[in-house]
């Protein structure tokens, strides 16, 4: 079958979610194993999680600790570096529109390319992307102009786009991150990788 | 190394947890397969999920339309057979306390027994537990006298014990189920199943 007649898959996260860190460092790699591309969504897991009723896994009491120690572990175990920041969870909207804007002016690889930055400066270099400075600094350490970047993030246009982009997220069934939506089938979290190898490798199960 | 000196897999769960019952069906062969026994708990997740200020996630808009088809395709996925119930979620602290009075006066394996029944019962063959009718039932197919669980689950002793449990579970920090603890190692869901296979297999990572 080639390339261009199997469906992308839809990667839906947040630039706090440790979770959505691990899984954006192993999924081209495995999507283009099983020649397929990734499109990926930038949401607000606080919009989310106020459509489903619900919380961080780091809000709940006895949760917490077993989830700072799991989001270590399971990141150990993808051989992903991935460190909680001093900011955590931490307000993502400002990146979140820089990606939209990337996604329509220049293109899904943009896009993905930001994404990374966003989610490694967060997991492994400690950088708190509501503040304003920090998020200046990255947008010009990858390249981009930081007066163009401020001017988008506070764009109404960029913002009312995120605000459709989380709208559509929540009306097509998304509740957290990362999720996997593959030829229509969704898979929530990190921990669905063998299933969603599965699919790849074999189809429908 | 001798079996005896590996310690036992601690494994957590509720008689109505669907994730609970499909690990319930892999456990016992990974387990043997790396020399160590299995050491059941039965819980309340209402008393975890209050401790923890967490509900059932089918008790949230969005997430229990993923969270039904997740446990399907989760048991699919391991080649269980799991039906979800007319009484969903169901109260399991009858079925719960014959566990710990079996495990008292019987030992490991009988309450073993009787965990995989409870949960074959409810998620293969549509069985309310907190039917005092259908548990006497399912007492008598288990080989035990109807009368004598009935009294187990009405005595003070059996109701403090499993209140006991609960309240150990909790204080070991454990806050939904399945867990295993392996090692000391906490490990929440059935989906972290490969995690606990590399822990079994090459120890900590």
């Amino acid at each position: 079958m080639l390339l261009s007649m199997k469906s992308p898959i839809d990667f839906y996260f947040d630039f706090s979610s440790p979770y959505s860190h691990i899984a954006n460092e192993w999924l081209d790699a495995l999507a283009a194993r099983h020649g397929r591309s990734v499109r990926r969504h930038a949401l607000l897991l606080g919009a989310t999680f106020q459509a489903a009723e619900l919380k961080s896994p780091v809000s709940h009491p006895i949760k917490r600790e077993y989830s700072m120690h799991d989001f270590a572990r399971s990141a150990r175990f993808e051989g992903v570096v991935c460190r909680i920041p001093a900011v955590f969870p931490q307000p993502t909207q400002n990146a979140a529109r820089v990606f939209w804007w990337l996604s329509e002016t220049r293109g899904e690889p943009a896009a993905a390319a930001w994404a990374q930055a966003g989610l490694r400066a967060v997991f492994v270099h400690n950088v708190a992307l509501n503040d304003a400075a920090a998020l200046r600094n990255l947008a010009t350490e990858h390249g981009l102009s930081a007066d163009e970047a401020e001017a988008v993030w506070n764009d109404p246009v960029w913002k009312a786009r995120l605000k459709d982009e989380n709208d559509a997220a929540i009306a097509a069934g998304i509740f957290g991150a990362p999720t996997f939506v593959v030829d229509g089938e969704p898979f929530w979290g990190n921990d669905r990788k063998p299933q969603i190898e599965r699919w790849l490798a074999s189809g429908p199960f």
